[in-house]
């Protein structure tokens, strides 16, 4: 099972992910993306889910017509695991090829 | 543009949607649907998204793996209209399919 990161390891990973920053006092990290419009938003989401699905490992997730907001959290290890990083790492992707 | 319906309207119409109810002062209707997991919750949600964007008309929404909780409003008409109604019956339609 993954383990919970230290806050230096944790701070350390947020760096490398543009946009997303603690929430929920540590315990899981957020970010709030904006696209174009709902079917850009939404195509977001859907690859987004294929990955989580494939992961095992799924966000939190509020969508309002172009905004995506996401909270990832590993709620197993009571906190933010490379799980998470992984998932936000790869959500940061899929945006930068939607978003073109 | 569709118009706000009345109170009176509103309510006759939710008599007609299992699971939905006034929510924000009755400016939207809500409901929270739960499914047996990620990948039926997502998969209401596509059918949904396709539905909304067809419609012009989106809802705004939150998945946490097998729930999805779901506000319906017309903004431009301050409340509930028959936009709304519309799009809550589909949902409850793609649910029922999706939950078999």
């Amino acid at each position: 099972m993954a383990e919970r990161l230290s806050a230096d390891a944790r701070k350390q990973a947020l760096g490398t992910l543009p946009g997303w920053a603690e929430v929920q006092d540590g315990k899981g990290i957020g970010k709030t993306f904006v696209f174009r419009d709902f079917n850009e938003a939404f195509g977001f989401m859907t690859r987004a889910a294929l990955v989580a699905e494939k992961m095992d490992h799924h966000p939190e997730w509020r969508n309002v017509y172009k905004t995506v907001e996401v909270v990832l959290s590993t709620h197993d290890a009571g906190g933010v695991t490379k799980l998470d990083i992984e998932l936000a790492t790869t959500m940061n992707a899929i945006a930068k090829l939607t978003q073109g």
